[in-house]
């Protein structure tokens, strides 16, 4: 199996490294042992602080060459495991690598090292009139992290997830090399897509180092329409005939009355609205009111035939704030309430409906409170078992039971097990179940290319 | 190596497919022994039009239990040679696979036989007030080969390629094995993305036999501007200029007179402008005129500063059409005057100058006359060296030496060697040299991952 790390190896590391920058063994605080949702306590040998590309390649063959597995870490804001050292070893923590290194007007491209917070890049590149449209809840995370989950997040209705804004990366291959994938082109049909393949391999393929952002010029205005409904099953019903009608949102998020109260509390804030039991949130964005107006009104309209209440319009800078980051505090807010675990599966658009109400049926079956908010017009739920006082092994029993059911009921639908948050470990028995052993065998193979001792996080994905 | 075919093959292909279907030997027209572009003839031993998937898993099986190469063919209008059978073997024809099969407009959704043609997508979606947005110039292709080769065309600036509009594919493995990548679902991060390597990958990977498209609403309004400028420098020096400006045009192409001039003799017919030296045409699209409007006229400001002569609007569908049917037809012109051979390079859109300048400089030197045109909006470039009367030894000698002179300027530029027709076999020594041995080991790899034998579509991209 893996070398376990030595003196030696320590030594090495600070020699490559500042000294303060290796930490080694108990004095690794426990947040890296787990990420932001998966449970079990996985701590790894060493946690390196890398400050550049070079070190990181160093480490890499060095670790190559011992035979010491590694994982790259960022923020730690993932939620299906990808980012825990489950055979120990060294992990690569890319926090410090975080400098914004160009912006191009020209090129329309910002490039960054991979430790950026996403709430940066968006406040960078607003300042210059510009937009990165990847909108994930969790803006405190690295884009490292993003790029590595192929993050999607809210505007993924209208601009797509971050793949679509990746151009180019840098890469530091698990035996030390360094490759450069993509660029600035706008076009490439230059053999095999291995910027693709990166982005969204959860850091088993390769170390990213460097990445070059695809950026849009600042749509000019938004508008929100918060749009109350009897129940979750009418609103989300809503959504198939809001895209069949030919207009395409920036945002179509739902949720209940429930999710949003937690969230008034979690916040200390109200919501605009809470007295209805489900929602929809939509936002428009575009470069003039009077263009805005245009696509809202049909989509109001149907709306309210579809048996909605009401519909809010939202049209200033401050009732959007709200409204938005009530929608983001959704995760925090049922974790302050119970344990949970996530199920983040993405479905065609027009199954929505069908999968919720779902969730909603096996309740009874499982012994579980299962709530979900999530992105409606992209299809991708998210889902939250709950625990509530449950003991821990009946906890786990049902939970797993749950999963086992909402799993195979999105295969049923044509659905994938994630839509944005990865496999990671955590995931990884009912990706493997999804896929026949012909798809698995190609995964091990792609990674074999990359990877032939099997060191960079290791046991993740299948 | 690869075993050659007896009549026990032929008769188990006549056994699977129409006896009708399946050609052999001599009976093979010269049409299928080369593409559009590349010159050598290359026979396979036996062509075969499959009609259904199940036909294509059981040949790809046989072939793969008896060692035959497979090369999958669909209209042959590539660049590159990807369609070339380089070992002879079978000639899979995907032609007479060309149904359409389900518009889902809930999903926004086309699925389609591979052998459906460009053309007929278009006009199919557009009946529906759709719009699949991919536009290359070659519209009688079919969309597998589009799928190939990733292919681009003139909208990728604000629409982007083929890659982004496939949201699911069907594939026949090497092995003949069928999986399925991707589907109705608008996110996916479960798993390494196949459904992206296989985009692009030239038919190495997979044969594709079902695509789901992504398709969008129709924009209700597109206008074209044509700007004439003195020469082709100041042309290309604006494009740049444009984009900083914060306005996404759906097409940029350039032109000189030449190429204009050629396809006005090619067609018959008037380009409404063929007085100054070069041109930019520009294409806008959007929901309303007003809409369109605001964003032109800050862009026609633009190139009168950056000296264009004028800004030839052009509003009705009747002028667009006749405007953007001569740019459809300058390589069909360049060719009906001289045999010439293709330069596909992309760079960042601030050095299409730089390089469209070189390819002007190194004519004398390499003693062929060169000619381009092509996507300035996203800086892919299609340069045209011409043989004109020079006798084949000669033509090839300083072809290479052009190439050699242009695909290093690119590595320069930090391009690539293909924005959109691939690399196929034709421009496979340039893309070696353009990518590191471990890159190159990398994507021998990802081919071993799904095709340990090599059989399907053998000699192509490295």
């Amino acid at each position: 199996m893996y070398k376990k790390l030595d003196k030696n190896d320590i030594e090495f590391l600070k020699s490559i490294c500042n000294a303060e920058d290796v930490i080694v063994g108990d004095e690794i605080s426990e947040d890296f042992a787990h990420d932001e949702l998966a449970g079990e306590l996985k701590y790894p040998e060493a946690m390196v602080y890398v400050r550049n590309r070079d070190q990181v390649s160093k480490i890499m063959k060095y670790a190559y060459e011992n035979n010491i597995p590694v994982t790259p870490r960022g923020q730690g804001t993932g939620l299906s495991g990808a980012s825990v050292a489950l055979y120990g070893g060294i992990m690569v923590n890319m926090c410090k690598m975080d400098k914004i290194l160009e912006l191009d007007e020209e090129n329309l491209t910002l490039t960054v090292e991979p430790g950026v917070l996403l709430m940066t890049i968006g406040q960078y590149v607003e300042e210059h009139d510009l937009f990165y449209p990847p909108d994930p809840g969790e803006k405190s995370a690295a884009i490292g992290g993003n790029i590595n989950t192929n993050a999607g997040g809210m505007r993924a209705v209208k601009y797509g997830v971050t793949r679509d804004y990746v151009r180019g990366l840098e890469v530091v291959l698990p035996n030390g090399e360094i490759i450069n994938v993509g660029g600035k082109v706008v076009k490439n049909s230059s053999g095999y897509a291995v910027k693709d393949l990166i982005v969204g391999s959860e850091g088993t393929l390769g170390i990213v180092t460097k990445a070059i952002l695809k950026l849009l010029p600042l749509p000019k205005k938004a508008i929100s329409l918060l749009i109350p409904f009897p129940n979750l099953e009418s609103a989300i019903d809503t959504v198939p005939k809001i895209i069949k009608s030919k207009c395409i949102p920036t945002a179509v998020e739902f949720m209940e009355r429930e999710a949003i109260v937690g969230a008034e509390e979690f916040l200390g804030k109200k919501f605009p609205d809470n007295s209805s039991n489900a929602y929809l949130l939509l936002k428009f964005d575009g470069n003039s009111t009077e263009e805005i107006e245009k696509e809202y009104e049909n989509v109001a309209k149907l709306c309210l035939e579809c048996g909605a209440y009401d519909v809010l319009i939202s049209d200033t800078d401050e009732r959007n704030e709200s409204i938005w980051s009530a929608r983001g505090a959704f995760l925090e807010a049922f974790k302050a309430n119970s344990v949970i675990d996530e199920c983040d599966v993405v479905v065609p658009r027009d199954k929505v409906a069908e999968f919720i109400r779902y969730t909603h049926d096996i309740q009874k079956e499982v012994g579980l409170r299962i709530k979900s908010f999530g992105h409606a017009g992209d299809g991708n739920l998210h889902v939250y078992p709950h625990k509530d006082d449950l003991p821990e092994e009946e906890w786990k029993e049902r939970l797993s039971n749950a999963f086992e059911l909402m799993f195979s009921k999105a295969r049923q639908l044509k659905g994938e097990v994630s839509g944005e948050h990865g496999i990671g470990y955590a995931k990884s028995p009912y990706f493997c179940e999804s896929k026949d052993e012909n798809y698995v065998n190609i995964l091990r193979g792609i990674k074999l290319a990359f990877d032939p001792k099997n060191i960079l996080n290791p046991g993740k994905i299948y």
